[in-house]
């Protein structure tokens, strides 16, 4: 098969992050039960450290490194939850993190990173000016670069979600539908869940944005991967686009990409709000989503599990309106 | 010591209950243990049927109604949470539901009441009125009343948090602080945990509201029951006061009372919201709310549990607001 990652990957990964990742609950809704006719189970991913899945991949890349190149830190570009997992996995192991941001990056997310107490470089607002920033950066200090998604460590760490997942429910799942965007989270799933349940289906959920910019969709139809501007999604963490070492396994091992517009993410999130109880970023939301869509609910999959991968929504903007609408 | 319930009771709600109810979790976060110096543990009642720990008392009385009685129907006047939660009750033992409610319920709750299939009577938004029609149509059906708190089954049944919780944290636990308003959750829950674990603490977590209406903590201090205005808080869930079986309990085992600001409540609902990715009532963060006042900092606990005990915020308001916000 030559993949990137498999089982054996995973399993070392979970072994590595047990102490270091919380194993995040499992929750139901009745209500979603009776929307969708089928029983749905959500892995809780907003409750992870760092408010997302991300924390796992980042923490398998940092403690996975001899020491000898640990100490000369760790370094990364993104504008994220990528960031955040990363400083937090740095500061666990004591070792130095330097994050390029660009202009524009949530403060919540900032204030989170520097929290972290990782060294924050901003940049312009384009992929060129991270990529060169960061590869200055790199050349001076001898910083390790670690990838959003695109490397075997960060696969293998995000795929432990699924063997924790398919433990914590009693009964097999028939499916799993889990929020794309590099396909780190999804070809770690894949490979997990395939190995330990062969017969359950991937589903990817992907936001296709207001440009229709659905590359995991385009890719799979094509068989290839389809150059495509990012989508431009509120979904602002399912913006990558797949890489050599995940798209094999998009290709050979998720069984179906669903396609979801904004205003799909934006009724899924009420949902979450309102009826589960949990806060959900706009990516977290899109696993249920797709669920939602006419094209899943009649696949005849009767017992489905859905990554809510990430919580960090920026309530700088919202809380005063919540506050001022609370009669106090 | 002649309490309206010992352990005994609790225990057999929790068998009565167990399919019924969800076993809630139980979430850390590490933001709050770093502000408050303490290993802090969540009981998340928000994720309980109804979206409220009212579900488990409610469903302990109806489900310990003799089918004789059951079978004319219960009925409650409410404008909160415990309406929703015996209408749940209700349909699942397949029995009439009634319940009177004061004009100005909030819209969410009137549609969840609706959506158990319950009788909704609407009428002005006194206590007066409401317990005359309550006790006009209860004459008129024969329907079986249930109140939200001082009766044996309610608080025995809300009391289950409390073996559970305790079952779930690994070590024990040095204190657990709980909301407190007509006082049903706090005693079922300081009865069983003081029987189970005899030297833990209880803390009374109660909104002294705008006009300083803390009648807990003064009838505390005073040894008996002060007669005291609602509070006037945005913790609309705990406007109850306590009644003839709660108080002997909270009299002789609650350790302290903290009273709290809407202030702190909304700081407590923010570190939720933002921080622990939950979405929680006022009343519901009033246990939080609680622990960070400098009062509770100052107690030697180094490891505390807390109740979220509801969820159910009013989003119709709310929802347009965040979707402005959010750039589509």
């Amino acid at each position: 098969m030559g993949y990137a990652i498999d089982l054996a990957d995973i399993e070392s990964a979970a072994v590595r992050i047990r102490t270091l990742a919380h194993e995040t609950p499992v929750i139901t809704s009745s209500f979603v039960d009776g929307l969708t006719s089928k029983r749905v189970f959500f892995k809780c991913e907003i409750f992870q450290k760092g408010g997302a899945f991300k924390f796992r991949g980042a923490c398998n890349a940092v403690f996975s490194l001899p020491e000898d190149q640990a100490c000369k830190g760790v370094i990364a570009h993104s504008s994220g939850n990528h960031a955040g997992a990363l400083a937090l996995a740095a500061k666990l192991r004591g070792i130095p993190c330097t994050v390029i941001t660009p202009q524009g990056t949530p403060k919540c997310k900032l204030d989170a990173i520097r929290g972290y107490n990782a060294h924050v470089m901003e940049c312009a607002p384009t992929m060129d000016a991270r990529e060169a920033m960061c590869a200055a950066e790199q050349k001076r200090t001898g910083a390790i670069f670690v990838p959003p998604y695109n490397a075997a460590e960060i696969m293998a760490g995000q795929g432990t979600i699924a063997p924790e997942f398919l433990r914590q429910v009693s009964e097999p799942l028939d499916a799993l539908v889990v929020p794309v965007s590099g396909g780190g989270m999804i070809s770690g799933i894949a490979v997990a869940a395939k190995r330990l349940q062969p017969g359950i289906k991937i589903y990817a959920a992907e936001p296709r944005g207001n440009n229709d910019a659905a590359d995991v969709k385009a890719a799979k139809d094509a068989g290839d991967l389809v150059p495509m501007a990012r989508p431009n999604t509120i979904a602002d963490g399912l913006q990558g686009r797949l890489g050599d070492l995940t798209w094999p396994i998009v290709r050979d091992l998720v069984d179906g990409v669903i396609a979801i517009s904004d205003q799909d993410i934006l009724a899924a999130m009420r949902i979450c709000f309102e009826r589960m109880k949990v806060v959900v970023e706009p990516s977290g939301a899109a696993g249920l989503a797709a669920m939602l869509t006419p094209q899943f609910r009649l696949l005849p999959h009767a017992r489905v599990g859905v990554i809510l991968c990430g919580g960090n929504v920026d309530l700088d903007a919202l809380w005063p309106l919540i506050e001022a609408k609370i009669p106090i």
